[in-house]
């Protein structure tokens, strides 16, 4: 699982920091999430394909997540994209797209599949074979949800040694992956567990951006491998939360340390303060493992 | 007369070419031409003071042109500022933009007030002491305008020898310099051109983009001082140009020579060119004061 931050500033773009949007890579997938003005230069620069960006999540339609997007639909379109594109997002994002696009008569070339969101439950909303993603209501001035990006449980690895001395056919090798017992070549039936071994465990990353303090979602983040919260302020300014519905870095930290998360990664820093440290020093003061964003950082985990 | 190059490529922003955005300094006014994707760090970047900003004008709604508006909007509002807006531009263009303030339930705490175009004819869109801008109707894909920013016609200077040698009283230089004829202190008529010289000469820029070949506009530029005109392709790729309605810069150039314009200036470049000489040496051929947009260029006049 991979993680380019592209920019994780709040309120509006400048000359060297960006609004939010950032990369998963997670099982051959590459989510974009959120599209501040810019993304598209941003995902130029680090060189990330345009072709393989195939869903793209929005959390809500705040300028410093969204403004990015009708451009990036528009650039796919004059880059003659085929592949279809799939955006989530609150409702709304269709119509104000679509609008665009008929004002300057350039519809897409490509299949453009909006999911329009509206629930305040917490829901399925993409599912393959190998990753499922849920959405996280989170408490915002507009209607605004994180995503929750999960791999599946893998195939069961096999145990060689084992598997050859119990005697079982080639032919039931898919069956013991997928966690089956089997009947070996002598009629007798082995328990699956005694010839493989745990897979590769799978990952999580939760994105919860911008939301302020909301307790309720951690059962639906809970043992996340990853927890991207903002924290656009200091515990000094936390007055400013709940009239902003944001949170401080501290906030984000009691978030992780109850979900009982891997790491934490922090973002969406208010412009106003001059160092990042501080923020990383406040959420260590509840949780441990805490990374700081920054504009064009990787995470691998 | 200064103009500030803030992006002059077509189609789509990349990690160094930025896509249509000039800023006009004209007698005090400071007026923003088109507003592509992240023209408002460039603005930024170029130490632009957001706040003299006043009137915006937009040629047309395709993407290049004018999705960095709304971000520009927004980050005024998120800068609290109080001083009026001014947009120009086609009929849809409010709507488009409200939609966005709506869905995000973020208002300006300034007045914006939209001028929408619908005429095919040129038309006064803007008027005060000393400046007035006039739409130049331009033929694309969809509704178009370029436009005409003229100085008008400044005070008189006064040849202050002559004055006194008229002996004209003091209180009527006032309508000396407004071009009037005053009677002097002995009762006597004095002819205004003997007794004043010529004002500083006013000067006058078109843009022109996006447009293919329209001999029509030239009435409406004649005599200009300073001519922007796109150029997308060479002329080797004329046979693009009706097709997406772009003009070639042997075109740009012809319009500057039937309008005798004093300096002509190339944008719009067709980003499928290496280099941007070979549109300059075309443009001699046919008019030989001719200049290169580029990102960042200031031009003073």
């Amino acid at each position: 699982m991979r993680l380019t931050i592209l920019g994780c500033y709040s309120a509006t773009p400048r000359t060297l920091n960006n609004t939010t949007s950032q990369v998963l890579e997670i099982n051959n997938h590459m989510f974009l999430i959120d599209c501040g003005e810019g993304t598209q230069v941003q995902l130029r620069k680090h060189k990330i394909k345009f072709n393989r960006i195939k869903h793209i999540f929005i959390s809500h339609l705040h300028g410093d997540h969204f403004f990015g997007l009708v451009g990036l639909i528009s650039t796919f379109r004059l880059l003659t994209r085929e592949a279809d594109l799939h955006i989530y997002g609150p409702k709304g994002i269709k119509e104000v797209i679509t609008m665009q696009m008929k004002l300057a008569d350039s519809w897409t070339n490509y299949n453009l599949i909006f999911h329009e969101l509206t629930s305040d439950a917490s829901e399925l909303i993409f599912e393959d074979e190998k990753v499922e993603v849920h959405t996280i209501p989170l408490n915002h001035r507009v209607y605004t949800n994180g995503f929750m990006f999960k791999e599946k449980e893998g195939n069961r690895k096999l145990d060689i040694d084992a598997v050859e001395e119990a005697n079982i056919h080639v032919a039931y090798y898919r069956k013991l992956v997928q966690g089956f017992d089997v009947v070996n070549e002598d009629g007798v039936t082995i328990k699956n567990e005694t010839v493989t071994k745990d897979g590769i465990k799978p990952m999580s990353y939760a994105f919860c951006s911008d939301t302020m303090y909301k307790e309720d979602i951690v059962p639906t983040i809970k043992n996340v491998d990853v927890l991207y919260h903002e924290s656009t302020f200091l515990d000094k300014h936390a007055h400013l939360g709940p009239k902003t519905k944001h949170s401080t870095a501290k906030e984000a930290a009691t978030i992780a340390k109850l979900a009982n998360a891997g790491t934490l990664l922090l973002g969406h820093y208010s412009t106003r303060y001059d160092s990042l440290n501080a923020f990383k020093e406040e959420a260590q003061e509840v949780f441990s493992n805490v990374e700081l964003c920054e504009d064009g950082k990787i995470f691998e985990f």
